[in-house]
């Protein structure tokens, strides 16, 4: 069995899957584009990714791409093979509330997250200034969606109670927020802060971005 | 046994959950809320869904929110009780496929398209004038994301090859589309057209649709 991860360790969707390898105890080898042009070849679009992305993953032969489909394929196939790490419990209502917190990142969280981080470190690199109209309402409507977050998390360590899937999903845009110095925004909140320590405490994440 | 929907008839999100509800032979109970208002009441927001929306499912007293988490949910509970459609295979690869397609989904063709719809419904609602510049920018976007479905439908009828969740997840957002005037992006692609039609010709839509 040989597991390849195509991707860039300090991407934030590549590191997604290297969290669930090594939650799951999975070993694996990480191939590293040469140039941002290799994965936008006629080629690369053809065979390894249609929309020109990465990561992608291969497992003894079984090609799989987009972060999410990797990350609940290695859960179906691994969990509990070699380490006792759940990331999605079979129990049906168990698995839902963790869909739910899934669902929750993708609808409420990611949107005014990841305009800031368009803002404060993408148009960085290229040499924009960041529109700060746009940063300011991106902020406010994260503070909004904390403040949610701070309820749901009332007296829990992870979203759904245990650690899951949908703490892993959470990661790595935040990671760049911290990043860009908005980390106070996580931080001024007790159960969110606290939670916040939980994810990236863990000896997987300490590992991937601590190696790099 | 009971399945009730607390949802809006016409709501794109409350309809992913009626179509697999009846792709799966489950009766359910449907409650619309009595206005708008309602969804935003603090006793909702604390009882109900955190972030004010719908649907929301209660299935004997297990209450689920999201229309992702919910259509999962009743996957796993009950698919293949009461008729043989599956949405998500046991085959770890074949789920696999249906999971890069859900992703996909969210990542390249909801965005534009929700940007299509915001300017062309949304902003009429409000009684505003759609701003054209983002309309041409999400067509052409559109366009882009549209010509790699084309050859990913090569010689297929569903997105994965046999129907699934992944095919259902598209069609409330771009039912609007239709709606809005803007089918013929889809219709001018053999592929994506015939793909269009075998989705929405089926029983469990049609069913929806022709009710309201
Ligand atoms: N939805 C994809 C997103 C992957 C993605 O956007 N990856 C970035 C690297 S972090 C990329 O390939 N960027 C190249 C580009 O956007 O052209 C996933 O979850 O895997
Ligand atoms: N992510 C949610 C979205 C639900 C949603 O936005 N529903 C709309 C009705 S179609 C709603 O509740 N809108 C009220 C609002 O946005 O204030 C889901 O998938 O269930």
């Amino acid at each position: 069995m040989t597991i390849i991860v195509f991707g860039n360790s300090t991407s934030p969707y590549t590191r997604i899957v290297y969290y669930v390898l090594k939650e799951l105890g999975l070993s694996y080898e990480m191939i590293q584009p040469s140039s941002y042009e290799e994965i936008k070849t006629p080629e690369y679009l053809a065979t390894k990714h249609p929309f020109g992305r990465l990561p992608y993953l291969d497992d003894d032969g079984f090609h799989i791409y987009e972060s999410r489909a990797i990350a609940r394929y290695l859960i179906n196939k691994y969990q509990g093979t070699k380490t006792s790490t759940v990331l999605i419990p079979s129990d049906v209502q168990k698995a839902a509330l963790i869909e739910q917190f899934i669902s929750i990142e993708t609808s409420y969280y990611n949107q005014p997250l990841s305009k800031l981080i368009t803002q404060l470190i993408s148009m960085k690199r290229q040499g924009k200034e960041p529109d700060l109209k746009i940063v300011d309402e991106a902020r406010e409507e994260l503070d909004k969606v904390l403040d949610v977050y701070e309820k749901l998390l009332e007296g829990k360590d992870y979203l759904a109670g245990e650690f899951s899937l949908a703490d892993i999903l959470h990661i790595p845009l935040t990671f760049y927020a911290f990043r860009a110095g908005e980390g106070d925004l996580w931080n001024k909140r007790p159960n969110v802060s606290r939670w916040w320590k939980n994810i990236t405490e863990r000896e997987s994440w300490k590992d991937i971005v601590t190696k790099k």
